[in-house]
């Protein structure tokens, strides 16, 4: 008995956080080194089927490097990358978009199905869903069909996710020039959660959050506020890899998104224990 | 950690269940004996409104038995009782009607409405939500004004639900005649559950279920099915005060109604510990 | 035949005001000392259900003074007044909830309804209707449970009132605290009325209006500017109880509401009487 | 003050009339020697602007003999009758045409909308309301443009009513032939009721009705039902012009229209008097 | 087969003129003296239903100066012009508005809807489409019932373009006064293409544009700015008949209309040909 | 002149089409073959893109056999056919998910998108468009990854195409086995043409219908019954690889599509002349 009551403590533990976002929108980065162990995918994409099942309308932005990476050495391709950037030639984009909109995309999309939710896949050029055009590297190296977000479609996200779908998109750009741009996922996310207005934005990454002690997960900072960060940042104690991640976090809270999360998508079902508990796992940066 | 994957464990036992009454109504029962414990009745709401954050159509139909008493008895009206049913004078109706209309009513639709849903409270007079009609007794004992289900207005129920209020019933038929009319709780929750078609009926009384032997806790019956219930009256497992439980969650059936459970209104918790867990924690009747 | 054209002539007669109120909310105060004769009470509902007909949105705030005192003197409960506001004890507020939301409201509901029309009864309570808070006695007497109104669910009106339904409103506030507050109706017609931006707010008396001088009914003023009672209160004319009736009409009327009117209740039809007809019978206040 | 009594039953008298007719189809056909007064066709453009504010869809069919009559004339084109049907050539027919849908049709649509409704004028042409062919004599002589009706183009009347407009139409038939064709009023006014599956459909001619002693006023029928008709024709109480009158009402009847009336249109304020008086002024046929 | 290469390549020709106007209004003003031939009357009306069928919504303004000439003549009704503009009694006006809304109009609704559109005929007096007012000649001449537009009523013509209808207008108009008003159809056809916010207005004429010489044919002007007509009028190279057309083309476009155009509407499809290919058959004038 | 007038009347002859087609569902099937010439290609989009506009509902379906096989050999994975269809193993089948999914499905959405219409690429998993389970081939020879399919997401198809989108379809099944499943093109296309009711599928190949004498341009057959068909059959006039194109026709149209077209895809526009113009280019097989 103590056991049943323990679990409608935890289901009364969400509805506070159920009834906040309700009807709002949550964008979910996923990917990259975070995608690794199918039954962790898997427990992400049930947090996904029933996030829009409680009333909130999830948008999935997913990467894909590993697997562009298995299929560009199949077929012999060299790829260079530069400050993490990947140096994307002709050959190399039509590898990229072929792997994130007709492999990685479809995956994510029929997982989300199989539990009963609705998904659709995107890319950029669906409906120009995302316009995009070349990016110009600040140090004149020229990065190829890398791109950079010209604008995007709110207006088929917002139909989509009101008829009942859960789009997933594939983060391809469609420039005026007809050519594919491949787009880095953490962008094209944050500008995602710009148009829509999202309540949230959530990267799962494979850390777990910013700590005061990197060493110490102990140390984990649930809520941070903005200014505090860039304290952190001067103070040394966010350095490194993780000074990007939080500045792409404070880049969307600029635009309009309530808040961004860093959690650690290699746990499995990160996102409800990150969003449907008091205390979350990661690190949630507001305003 | 492992605290952390039980929480999520237990959101996700819920999920299936959410999609399939995702859109549904469940008509929820509770009153009498059961409504004793303010904490507890405020648990009992507290699932109500995450039923309906989650997207099923919950209805509440109360009763007040012990609030009428009180109030007869600070009145000084003697009010008698033949087989179990109130024989309810003028006197006696008015104040049978103000309680449960203007006192019982209003508590639970406020206690809802604080727990950040919205109530509305109706009785059979609203929009003649229930007409009635004087109840006949079977052995010719006049019982005044109690009276029987003539229609329920289904429409406005539907409206109400649809525009995402929860409709708060007290048991109050009005008639052709301009009389008031005194109804049994259970019985105008199974004609409104079978006016809307729910899914689900629940029962929240003061015993735990159906069980094989009834002073054993243990061998409670999750699901029964109704041939099954009268095998057991008639082998006398199911006797006294169970039968008239058993036979309104049979009759509701017989209506339309999909499933109908006989739970504990006086443990906390106890509509979503009964539809969310896969085990339950009452007896569910189907067809 | 002569008979015949009169009765043309009338219907016709009615015609542009029909035209003006056409879709317009008209918020109708009845109550207290205009509510004593069933019969009369008889011709106001079918006044608020040709409104209703003829394309005007009634909402009918009601009193219940009479019928609050006889149950406290039956439950021997005492209740003093501090200047005209009944100083409301946590005993009495029960009894003034349980009156007037589980009694007169259903009263007046189901007597709008045995006409045609379809009316809801409402207590602040229901979807949060009436928020209200303690009210502060200017001389420092504590009225105990009398409350003031903090803000009105206008969109649940709005619903109702385009829905084809009548809203029937019970004048008790519910408070953040918890609890029910007891408003004056008065007040509480006058923040609906402006909440829906009515068309009419009408206060249904026992007097019949404004008159130049009291002891003479031929004097009375059909229609009378803000401007202008404030003259005649300087002067004198309108003195004693009419001061908190105009000033009443006057505080709606700097809330929005067009126009408000003073009309004896005490005779029959007195609504369609003042509205449908070119002299009235009662006081309209206007801007 | 017994005179404002009087005014208030007159306006309660029409109630239940109102409720009856709510949001239901009433045609009105009105034309010929009916439309002689200015002043009266006033006080019948009045009623119909009084149907449709409160609450019912009015559609009013016209004839125009005279106005054509004085337009041939004045062109001094000759015209034969045969059995009461104008003998229409090609000459004829332009000037009918023009005279109905440009003249006559548009002075009924503008008298309307001076009285603040919203009338639109339509000829059978328009969106093909009113498919025609050639009728065919019984006795074979060639009638030229006359016509009968092939179809109505019911939802174009419904879309206009729903969505406030009052349709006014001439009887002028448009045939695949590419001709217009010159329909009995009375006639188009019988098609275009059933299609609108009309509650009434109200003949507005000379004579006050159906009377046992057409000599004698006082013995007009209120209501008949159609055997009773026959049983009246055979027994030669009902004859002459009144036979084809009557018919027209039978056989609305036999094509779904519940009731139709045969009231004197030269009377001021015909129809609410027939409508909304409990005993009206003209004869109302019943199945 | 080189034949449908030519096919197809003119139906591409059209569609980005297609995609331009889709959703758009197009007022086409037709009338006089370019309404003399039957067939052309036809193709004309052809080019307004393929308007509405691919996605445009074509409004038809008509005159009807010889139509007119010829019944005042049959009635012996002498009519002088002053300035151009025709010198309108009451006799006058009586056949203007029946051979413009009764005959004129009507031939025009019943082409289109034989073509397979649906099209309604409206006079100013159609829902008080055209108010008008006497218009004051400037050298102070009385004109009698000539009008100028008071207002019209936008809101009828979009509820009818948008359920799928094509308006059709006789420029007669309706005054306060109770008068019938003869204005300008050219007048008319600029009001509604402002009031509608029109993407085109087409004055189908019977000459075929500007021209740098008006001898000869080949020195058409496609397209002309407002300031360059300007210039050409003071260096007299636009004079006499254009003035006043190209005057109301920069009236049109004040009021904002994006695009006016001066076409030949003798010309057999004149409206789809200078809409819908590329070079175009008359003078567009933009801003 | 002459030029304008014959551009005119090819506008003109495609009235009656558009009429018959507005909208209605037209499902092209482009592929294979047919799919060579990028400037054809373009023509074709065009087609597409100017039948949304004319108020049409197209649905592409493509193949894209070519691009697959060129990307099997680049990764060296051999591909067998059995009696025209790919035997299909677990790596040909990610392989050809990927190129029809993320690479052909993209080209042709971001082609039509460049033309100004909306189109989005869906494959069979985007909201389980096409549900399909493993084909059981007639001769027992495991083809490994080839499906058929189960069911059609029609839902989704009709909400897209009613808010203006153009789907694009990827001929890949998802399987209740969580398989992706590699069906023909050209079925897939039959099955949606039934699903959504298709007026019209057209089968873009590279031969130009159905010949009397396969050696004679001139003996193609414009209009063709399906009983016709099976007699053609039997006098060999249809013979070979016509036979299984024919033979999708007659099924189609016992599935209650109206019309199925064979058409040469190689020719540019081939759409539009078959569906807008008298004569056609192709086969129309009818019932």
């Amino acid at each position: 008995m103590k056991d049943l009551y323990e679990k409608a403590d935890i289901l009364m533990e969400a509805l506070p956080y159920i009834q906040r976002l309700w009807g709002k929108h949550v964008v979910v980065k996923y990917g990259g080194s975070a995608m690794k162990d199918e039954k962790i995918i898997h427990t992400i994409m049930q947090d996904v089927t029933l996030l829009k099942y409680v009333g909130v309308n999830p948008i999935v932005i997913h990467g894909g490097g590993p697997e562009i990476n298995r299929m560009l050495e199949k077929l012999s391709i060299k790829s260079d990358f530069h400050n993490g950037t990947r140096i994307t030639s002709a050959e190399t984009m039509e590898v990229v978009e072929m792997v994130l909109a007709g492999k990685v995309n479809k995956n994510v999309v029929s997982m989300i199905n199989s539990m009963g939710a609705k998904a659709i896949g995107l890319s950029g050029k669906d409906a120009n869903l995302i316009k995009a055009k070349k990016k110009i590297s600040a140090d004149g190296v020229d990065l190829g069909f890398v791109g950079e977000v010209v604008s995007i479609n709110t207006k088929l996200l917002l139909e989509l996710t009101s008829t009942g779908y859960i789009p997933v998109i594939a983060p391809v750009g469609f420039g005026d020039d007809g050519n594919s741009y491949n787009i880095n996922a953490d962008t094209v996310a944050g500008e995602i959660a710009a148009a829509v207005k999202a309540e949230k934005l959530m990267f799962l990454t494979d850390v777990d959050g910013v700590r005061m002690n990197p060493e110490d997960k102990d140390t984990l900072i649930s809520i941070i506020e903005v200014d505090h960060i860039y304290r952190l940042i001067e103070q040394k104690v966010i350095k490194g890899g993780m000074i990007p991640k939080v500045m792409g976090c404070i880049k969307s809270i600029e635009q309009g998104v309530s808040k961004t999360h860093i959690v650690d998508g290699t746990l499995p079902h990160s996102i409800i224990l990150e969003i449907f508990t008091d205390k979350g796992i990661g690190t949630m940066v507001t305003a």
